[in-house]
């Protein structure tokens, strides 16, 4: 946080998420699950698909007719272990959660679970859903398709998607170990941050829209992109562009609707789980977890490199800590609040 | 290639191969299956996974004991989508060939198979294994622990496996989708490729012993170790650190073994499929495939920088042209390569 920031209850921004959306016609108990998810975004310091994006993303969307807010998700084809569910183009939260249990069931049943689903809409972070499988002693795994945004290796210009990888699994005590990441070198939403604070960004991030190099993030704003994780052919860049086709390959194209470089105004994901005690009791894998984090914090450290930290970990931290504190956010994104509250004629509330 | 380099035949040294195996005590079928999985690994160009290392790799320890050239493997847990293969420190290339039948056999039930492979030992490229899912039409999914040649965000020493991730998709004409890459900037392999050729590294690949950064690649084999992919925590190493864990929760954890970083002597791996037809027909997913790769193709390029090219489609052609042409080899390797038949006494015959 900065000096600047608000600090808002938890608990409060919670119901005036939730209010917003049951003014656009979510129904209540989908209202509140994406509420929940929105601001355990926020709680865990995932800015960047917090409420900032509630008016944007989803409320606006859903009164331009864009999004709906009653889907009718129905599967189109199954086995015991896998599944198609068609979004209806609903608020992909609604669809993410209805998806995630539906592979959760199935990998109760047959030991690994996996639903691809096609038109479906934004479903802001990974990692809620995979931690939805984690609560339940299974791996989890969640991807979806991000905006066209990034420039492929050798590439000039955005041509696919930020396609976003999360994985979560239980650990015994604590937070779970959650990795989630968009499979480009950072999130448009990092761009974003700093167009917002006004900073610039580090070499090796964006290309502006002339295909040129460029620290100013408002570049990305104007017809640059971003590149892919790796950054270079000599670092890598095929590795995170062909990550990115795979997170295509099982949301795009397993779930039928194409892949993100071809898919024009909606998205896909795929979910999956996988049931821990159909491979070894769970306290024994949480046990090897807890080892293998151990083991990693006590390898040697550069000097001023601080301690090792493991995914999900800072994220853990901060939830606990900002359920009861508060959650920081920058005065523009509680102005959106405000205005959002206004314009929909709700109780603001913060 | 280089002006050195030796042509050999494919055949000839797939013979090779599975003669100094049978001679050490593999079976006749498991020998030629391991040597159609290195010297394919050879036709595709993966020069770092290929007969470089069969003597050292694989050979000699089965000499010394260390790996099993008669493993009992067998299933210490099931359920319908998944299972655990102990290896019984088996060859990585039997047992590998084995747990991903197994994990395609669960597929063809139930639409999705997993099987976590403890006490193995190095198994080749990965994309071999995914391959033969995707030669079903499956998405193939293989992934093992490496050697602890890799340096933490902010470490100073080697201290977790290059962990590895390849996935596989079939396409309709030519060669399937294969991503198969290290969590690591490169692969270890790289860097010895250079050492052998006496050329230098990129910045930003690999720190020496003292853990400053450097561009001699003999500094890896003195005490040094190789970045995670991203490279700094500016450029995302933190993601590559993170994939490495879930390939460390998938293949270590899953299986009992332990992580990469407290794994001492053995490999563990992790196989998996999902059946296309589960989810849509595969003529579909053929065409989809194939609409993805044409619109990537289709973005704007660089200036001077070529033809995007899509993960396996360089070692589709590259194995095509070597079966009919032959495979380069460096002369080191030709040489380790006499040098093993002469000491096994078997006939040399390249």
């Amino acid at each position: 946080m900065t000096e600047q920031d608000i600090i808002v209850d938890a608990a409060k921004l919670l119901n005036l998420t939730a209010r917003a959306l049951q003014k656009v016609g979510v129904p209540e108990v989908d209202a509140r699950i994406t509420a929940d998810m929105l601001v355990t975004t926020d709680l865990r310091g995932i800015e960047s698909h917090g409420v900032a994006h509630l008016a944007a993303f989803y409320v606006r969307p859903i009164r331009d007719g864009h999004i709906n807010p009653t889907p009718k998700t129905r599967l189109t084809s199954e086995s015991p272990s896998t599944a198609v569910m068609d979004a209806d183009r609903g608020l992909g939260f609604v669809v993410g959660h209805r998806a995630m249990n539906e592979a959760i069931r199935r990998a109760e049943s047959t030991g690994a679970g996996f639903v691809a689903v096609p038109n479906s809409t934004h479903s802001g972070a990974g990692s809620y859903y995979a931690m939805m499988a984690a609560a339940r002693d299974m791996v989890g795994i969640a991807m979806t398709t991000g905006g066209n945004i990034v420039i492929p290796p050798g590439g000039s210009k955005r041509a696919y998607g930020s396609n976003v990888i999360a994985v979560a699994a239980p650990r015994g005590d604590g937070p779970p170990f959650v990795l989630d990441m968009a499979t480009s070198v950072v999130a448009a939403g990092k761009a974003e941050i700093a167009a917002r604070r006004g900073t610039s960004v580090p070499e090796g991030w964006i290309l502006d829209a002339e295909g040129r190099p460029s620290t100013d993030p408002r570049a990305f704003f104007t017809g640059g992109g971003i590149l892919p994780l790796g950054g270079d052919l000599e670092h890598g860049s095929y590795k995170g562009f062909g990550l990115a086709l795979v997170v295509d390959i099982l949301c795009g194209l397993l779930s039928g609707a194409g892949a993100s470089v071809v898919q024009k105004g909606t998205f896909s994901q795929f979910y999956g789980a996988l049931r821990i005690d159909a491979f070894l009791p769970a306290a024994q894998f949480k046990a090897l977890l807890e080892a293998m984090e151990q083991a990693l914090k006590a390898a040697p450290r550069a000097e001023g490199a601080g301690e090792l930290r493991i995914a999900g970990e800072i994220e853990g931290e901060l939830e606990r800590r900002r359920r009861a504190e508060g959650i920081p956010l920058h005065p523009a994104v509680v102005q959106s609040l405000r205005d959002m509250a206004k314009e929909l004629e709700i109780d603001y509330g913060l």
